[in-house]
C-alpha cells in the first residue's frame, strides 16, 4: 500500500503522541497482534457441531455488520469460499423477506451480533427468526453464535441455551470492531485468511508508531484536514473498483460517527461528511459537482494496482466507431487504472482540491487489512486533532427514547 | 405523495416562471405525456424476433443506468417480471465476470444505451461482448438495442445491422433521461407498468404547474435550499426502505451533476452535495454526524406508508430480554415506520437542522414516477435560483481529454 498526497502541510505532532497514548485505554490498537486460539476452539467446537451447514446469517447493524461486510463482498468476487454469509440488518419487511428467501432453515447458522446486547432492530429480527425455527420445528442447539459485550443481556441469554457466546473487547467500539470477534468469527469459518487481515493491519500498525513509511503521511493527512475542516467539510473517498463499494459504507461509519460531535471543550458542532462513490460509474454522476462545484471536498482515490482477474478488449473494428479503436486490445484492469489516473491529474491540475491517492498492490486479506487500519488510524488522529471524543455516540440517544416512549405507549400497530 | 417541510421560508416564486419559460426548450418537462406508440411497435417486434430471452443485460453508465436500475431494483422484491434485468456499468473486470456470470449468452439481449454514442466505458464492454458472441458463435441479429441520440455515430452504427435502434429526445439531458427510451423500453419489456409511471409523472406535474398540492411546496423548499447553500451545503436524503437503495444513486447523479457548477453569471463554484442515506441502517452510521455534527445538512426522510409485504415480530418472551417486549406483535411495517417519525421527531427539535418528510402510499410504479418527477422539478427550480444551468455537465471533459492522450499515446498496456 503506498499514499500519496498532492497538499503539503506541516504535521501536527502532538497527534501522534494523543494517539500512542489511547493505545491504553482504547482496544481497537491492540486487535493486529490479538491471540486466536478462542477462535481455533470456537471453529473445531462449530464444526463439531453444525454439520451440513451452508449459510450464515448475520444478525446485525451498523458497526455489528458494516466491516464485516465489506471484507466478504470485497473477497466475495475473487474468491471461494466454503460458505456463505447473508445479511440482516433492516426491518424493512421486504429487505428481510428477500434476503431469507436465499437460505435454507436447516443449513443456517445464526450470528446475533449487539454490542449493548439490547439493539432494537436486532432484537426484533432475532425473535421473527425464533418464530420461523419455531414453525419449522428445526432444532435449535448450538444454530447460534451470539456475539457481544461480557456482563449483557445478550451473553445472559446466550448463557441459557445451548449455544455459542463470543465476546468484543469491551473498550472496542462497533465501528472499530471489524478485526474483533464480529468480523473475524464468521471469516474464519468459510475460510478467509484473518491471519493476512491481521498481519496486514499490524504492518501499518507499526509502520506508523514505529516510524515507517506510514506516519509522516498519515500525520500529514490528519492535520491537513483538521485543520480545514470548515472549509473542506466534506471528504470523498473515490474508490476504483466496485468490489470496494461496501467499504465505502465501512468509511462513512467510521468517518461520520467518530468525528460527528460536539467539541469537548466548546460544546460546538463539529464534524467532517464521508461520502463514498465509486469510479469510473461516479465519473458519470459526482465528478461534475466535484470539479466545477463549490470547494468543499477532499478527495481520496483508492487504485488497485492489480485486479485478480483480467479480460481484455477485443481488436475488434467497427466502422463507424473507429474513432474509438485506441482501445482495442487494452486490458480491462489498465483502462480503469488510466481512468484513475486521468482523473488525479485533471483534480490535482485544478490546484485548490485536496487529493491524494493510495494504491493497493491487489485485492486479498493482507490488503485489505493494511486499508481496515490506515482509515481507522486516520480517524483517531483527525478525532484529537478537531477536539472530540471519537469513540462514543451520545447523538443517537434522543431518538432511541423516543422510539422506545412510542412503543411503550402503542396499542396494536 | 405527501411533502411537509419543518421549515419556513417565502418562496421565490421568479423560479417558477423561469421553469414554465424552461419548458419550450427543455424535453423532460413533456415526457410524461409522451407518445407510446413507438414502444409498442418496439415491444411487438422484439417479441417475435426474441424468443426465448430471459435476460436485458444494459450497458450504459451513469444516466444511461441509474434511473432504470433504480425502478427496476426498487420494484423487483415485490413483482414478478418476465425477464431479468443486469446492468454492465464498469470497467472494473471483476465486476463484469460477476455480472456476466449470471446471464447466459443465447437468452439474452443486450442494451447499449449512450447517449454520445461514443462513451468509452459503454463501448469497451459492446466490443467485448461482441467478442464473446463471436468465440460462441451466437447469432447477432436483433441481439441488440441501441438507445443514442438522432445523428450520433452509434446510430449510424445500429443501421448497419440488423438490430432495434431508439432514441433519446435530443434536449434531454441523460440524468432527466428516465422516462424516455433508455428507462422505458426495457422496463416495458418485462411488464412494469409503464403507464402508471408516467402517470405519476404526469400528477406531480400537472399539480405543480396548474397550481395544485404541489406548487408551493416545491418552491418553498427550493428557495430555502437555494437561500442557504453556502451554510446546508450538504442535502441527505434518508429513505426508510431498502428498496430505495438505489433511488438514492440516482438521486446522487441528478443533484450533483446539476447543481454543481460555475455561476453562469459569476463563474464562481457553487453548488450542493446529495448524500443517500438508508433507514434504519443509517442511523446506525450517519445519523451521530447528523445530529452532533456542523450544521451542513438539510435532512429529507423517505417514509412508505404500506410496504407491499408486512411480517410481524412473533409474540416471544426471551427471560434475559423481557425489557425488550414492547416489540412483540409489532409489524415490521409499523416499526420502521415508528423509527422514521422518531428520527423526524428527535431532528426537528434541533431547531437548526432543515427536516422536510415525504410520504409514498406504497412501492408501485405510479408512485415511483411521482417520486421522480418531484425530485427533477426541485432539482430544476434549484439550479435556476442558484444561477446554473442544470443540464450540461462541461466539468468532466477535461479527464476524458486527458484519458484519449493516454490511450492514443500507449504501448499495449
Amino acid at each position: 500500500m503506498t499514499n500519496k498526497l498532492f497538499f503539503d502541510v506541516k504535521a501536527d505532532v502532538t497527534a501522534f503522541e494523543a494517539i500512542r497514548e489511547e493505545q491504553k485505554s482504547i482496544g481497537y490498537y491492540a486487535l493486529p497482534e490479538q491471540d486466536l486460539n478462542f477462535l481455533n476452539n470456537y471453529k473445531k467446537e462449530f464444526e463439531e457441531k453444525n454439520i451440513g451447514v451452508e449459510h450464515l446469517v448475520i444478525v446485525g447493524i451498523g458497526g455489528s455488520s458494516l466491516g464485516l461486510k465489506a471484507i466478504y463482498r470485497t473477497l466475495k468476487n475473487t474468491k471461494e469460499f466454503t460458505k456463505k454469509i447473508h445479511f440482516l440488518e433492516s426491518t424493512d419487511p421486504i429487505a428481510i423477506k428477500a434476503e431469507l428467501e436465499k437460505v435454507e432453515l436447516k443449513k443456517s447458522h445464526f450470528f446475533i451480533i449487539s454490542k449493548s446486547g439490547t439493539t432494537i432492530e436486532t432484537t426484533a429480527i432475532y425473535k421473527y427468526i425464533l418464530g420461523l425455527l419455531n414453525e419449522a420445528n428445526t432444532n435449535e442447539d448450538y444454530r447460534f453464535t451470539y456475539v457481544t459485550d461480557k456482563g449483557s443481556l445478550l451473553e445472559e441469554h446466550a448463557k441459557s441455551k445451548k449455544s455459542f457466546c463470543l465476546y468484543i473487547p469491551k473498550n472496542v467500539g462497533g465501528r472499530f470492531s471489524v478485526l474483533s470477534a464480529v468480523g473475524l468469527a464468521p471469516l474464519f469459518l468459510i475460510e478467509v485468511d484473518i491471519k493476512a487481515l491481521l498481519d496486514g493491519a499490524n504492518q501499518i500498525k507499526k509502520s506508523f508508531f514505529e516510524n515507517g513509511y506510514i506516519k509522516d503521511t498519515l500525520l500529514q493527512k490528519a492535520t491537513y484536514y483538521a485543520k480545514n475542516s470548515m472549509k473542506y467539510n466534506i471528504n470523498t473517498l473515490f474508490v476504483y473498483s466496485e468490489s470496494f463499494k461496501y467499504f465505502t459504507d465501512w468509511y462513512v461509519q467510521l468517518w461520520g460517527e467518530s468525528l460527528g460531535k460536539k467539541q469537548l471543550n466548546s460544546s460546538f458542532n463539529v464534524g467532517l461528511t464521508p461520502v463514498g462513490i465509486i469510479g469510473p460509474k461516479d465519473q458519470h454522476s459526482f465528478l461534475q459537482l466535484i470539479v466545477d462545484g463549490l470547494r468543499d471536498k477532499s478527495v481520496t482515490v483508492l487504485k488497485i494496482r492489480n485486479f485478480n482477474y483480467d479480460i481484455r478488449i477485443p481488436d475488434i473494428n467497427l466502422k463507424e466507431l473507429d474513432c474509438m479503436d485506441s482501445i482495442n486490445k487494452l486490458s480491462f484492469n489498465s483502462l480503469i487504472n488510466l481512468q484513475a489516473d486521468s482523473i488525479i491529474e485533471s483534480l490535482v491540475d485544478k490546484g485548490d482540491i485536496p487529493v491524494d491517492t493510495i494504491e493497493l498492490e491487489c485485492i486479498d486479506e493482507e490488503n485489505l487489512g493494511k486499508f481496515i487500519f490506515y482509515y481507522e488510524l486516520l480517524t483517531s488522529l483527525v478525532a484529537n486533532l478537531i477536539g472530540v471524543d471519537a469513540y462514543g455516540q451520545p447523538g443517537v440517544e434522543q431518538s432511541k427514547m423516543i422510539l422506545k416512549k412510542k412503543l411503550n405507549n402503542r396499542g396494536l400497530l
